[in-house]
């Protein structure tokens, strides 16, 4: 067979070593506090039914499912007449019944309704897993990326909220990173939509608001105008927009504007209520009342939350909401439920970038034991094994190779201890150990040495 | 849209929290054995270019690869001559470019050669990680299933060897699972192969023997003539295949026979030699050198291993070697590894089967507060903070329902204890806390919950 240069697919990475102790370090920090909040851990299968996973992404979503081939002789089931080069789109269908993992979102309401039975309900649950899109791939974008999702489904409690903003609070917290929480509500969305006399544009009229940050009022206000939204409403919207003060100030002030609408005045007393919980705990986490946060997922009804970084520019590193009716399409009516997803890429390059990790995240082998051979390497490998049974990440070199060389491959590996042992050592009993940071070495007899390391 | 049933593709799995549990406690023990062991972590993608996957698990293997459907208007490349539907194997390779991982071998070398500027060799990396694969599905066979893979590369000292079988060691001994380690090298069976005048039909010779165990004797002696063996060589293999006693006396029964083919004579030395590393360390497992081990993968090329579990009947749940030439095909000849792979499925049968989690790996939440809203609500979330922060995974019932409710609720999660906080409570600053477990009920002091539930 001819020799191949190895590569991997486009928009998909290797995590070597140093990334993967990094990353490691994130994952291991989520999942402990999704534990400590008494979330349960739920893993589903990379491949999907493509019938669990079509319609539920928009059409551009379902463009970027990654299809797998069926097994076999998949184009059997084809007649002739189907079989052209200009009929992808239908092919496909017939020659693919399984698709990858799109987010963790869909697997999960798909898991609750076909397990509803055993389900203990409410149901806290959390999920890490990798999900495939077929993107084009460019700087921040993958094909393949892990999400860390948790979500509390079968309870409209606002309990449920709070539990998971002293989750973010939590996390960050941990990891070090300074975060605003913006919160909003799409019934205030609702509301404002009813009380501008646009209750049927919701959707136009929030994803509008959502590009306020991004390109400025005018430019908002214009976009309403072109999509259909009467001068007067435009208008009226206003005061909205410019709301100002503390979030209880704001909440106020929008009391006043759209309180006559069950939905806006419902959702302000929601928001009203989780800041009161925060309060009473004094979560210390920024949190910021954002009107103009939509978020664009459909299916959220409630409740919408998004964090960012404040001292690392980059978009949002964790997002969630309220959904009241998520497993509605898998026949199973009426089960609200709130979650958050954390994107661990994002949050990777922000501690990245500000330089986050902890010497325990990087920091693998502890000790290595250099080779010489013959009685030094008998006597090695029993200290080898007593390190070990200590718990110290410990290692030999596995050949009798010259020192410098040994002593590189400590280096580059980034060992901080090097125990060398010679005939010498054997007949005094006593180690060398070289501290690999400061370039220090000493003598340490045999049986203090796992004291000494530890 | 119409309402479906969910269901997920067969031969894939939903884990749900008591399996995850289990799983996590199995994954989490042995690569805490992997680190302390001094291995890296490394993660490659799903999905591998099908040049990569393509040509390496034989013929059979090709066909299990599960590919991806190229994106977009994937039939262009085609000509409509070549768009016929008896032509699914030569348009399969047209409109997919992609497949599933199906084992994590061919990446690690895949990755090992691309990235050889910058790794330190000798690498030892560990990988757990999903493969697919498009196998018919039965019990105990899946398309989705995960592999533990560690390997070192770079140098072919026997040391590393003995590294694996302490690892194997280790992580069964605090599994509690009692193993047999079956050992064999490649080179004896060269050297049996070439001993008994048919060097060049070694891979017959080793796979008839393999099936010694399934199909005894008598049988393997058939198919060996069968397959082209002659009498007088099935004759001088019968004492070989009679070999008894303890691992030394085979081998120097073996080194009789075979002691003249230089590879006869390497494989024996070698099995010495990872004997007396062993026995110097006093390796508390049963190893048994076993010639009847033959492992199919014909990329290995010095020592074998096989585990197998003592008290539950089950295949192997763990094997592995030595490869010389493993990156060879992507263009790095002459880097010689060894490596094992633990098989997750099997030794979560065998854990289940012999009932041997710890507590530890299937209790979740440790504490719930119950929820009667008012003062006593406001009460229990201060607490809830304070377990939490203490360590103790701990939940609050988000609705204020009815004891019996909550109750419930607690006994079907498996809590083991109930913290009841009504207006006495609050008055008295004491909590009611119920033993899930015994029925018991007793009054703790806010300012002590922490201390009596830790």
């Amino acid at each position: 067979m001819a020799i191949q240069k190895p590569s991997i697919p486009a928009g998909t990475r290797d995590f070597g070593p140093a990334e993967m102790n990094k990353r490691n370090y994130i994952f291991d920090t989520i999942k402990s506090v999704f534990r400590a909040y008494g979330f349960l851990p739920l893993e589903t299968p990379a491949m999907e039914n493509l019938s669990t996973l079509l319609g539920k992404y928009g059409e551009e979503g379902d463009k970027l499912l990654f299809r797998i081939l069926n097994s076999g002789d998949f184009l059997s089931k084809l007649s002739p007449a189907e079989l052209t080069v200009d009929n992808s789109g239908k092919i496909a269908s017939k020659i693919s019944e399984k698709g990858l993992r799109y987010d963790l979102t869909v697997p999960f309401a798909r898991y609750v309704v076909q397990h509803r039975n055993e389900i203990v309900f409410p149901f806290r649950r959390y999920q890490v897993q990798p999900v495939w899109r077929a993107d084009r791939p460019q700087k921040g974008r993958y094909r393949e990326f892990y999400q860390c999702d948790v979500d509390i489904i079968g309870s409209r409690s606002l309990l449920n909220e709070v539990e998971l903003i002293q989750i973010v609070n939590e996390v960050f917290t941990r990891l070090g990173v300074r975060v605003t929480l913006k919160i909003n509500n799409r019934k205030i969305l609702y509301g404002i939509a009813e009380t501008i006399g646009h209750a049927d544009r919701m959707t136009e009229i929030t994803v509008a608001i959502d590009k306020l940050e991004k390109i400025g009022i005018d430019k908002v206000n214009e976009e309403l105008l072109e999509r259909g939204i009467s001068p007067r409403a435009v208008q009226e919207l206003q005061p909205i927009l410019a709301l100002s003060g503390s979030n209880r100030e704001k909440l106020k002030q929008l009391s006043a504007v759209i309180g006559s609408s069950e939905s806006g005045r419902q959702g302000i007393e929601e928001v009203s209520t989780i800041l009161d919980y925060t309060e009473a705990l004094e979560v210390p986490l920024d949190i910021e009342l954002d009107l103009s946060l939509a978020r664009g997922l459909n299916y959220y009804t409630g409740a919408i939350f998004e964090v960012k970084a404040k001292d690392y520019a980059i978009g949002s590193i964790c997002g969630g909401g309220r959904y009241d009716d998520l497993t509605g399409i898998f026949g199973m009516p009426d089960t609200s439920g709130v979650g958050i997803s954390f994107g661990a890429d994002r949050i990777y390059d922000v501690l990245t970038g500000l330089d986050l990790y902890p010497s325990e995240a990087t920091q693998t082998t502890k000790v290595l034991l250099a080779n010489f051979g013959d009685k030094g390497l008998n006597a090695s490998i029993l200290l080898l094994r007593q390190l070990r049974a200590a718990g110290i990440a410990s290692e030999i070199y596995p050949e009798t190779a010259k020192m410098k060389k040994q002593m590189e491959y400590a280096n580059r590996r980034a060992v901080p201890f090097v125990v060398l042992i010679g005939d010498d050592e054997v007949t005094t009993q006593t180690a060398t150990v070289k501290n690999m940071t400061t370039g220090e070495q000493g003598n340490v007899p045999f049986d203090k040495l796992t004291d000494y390391l530890k």
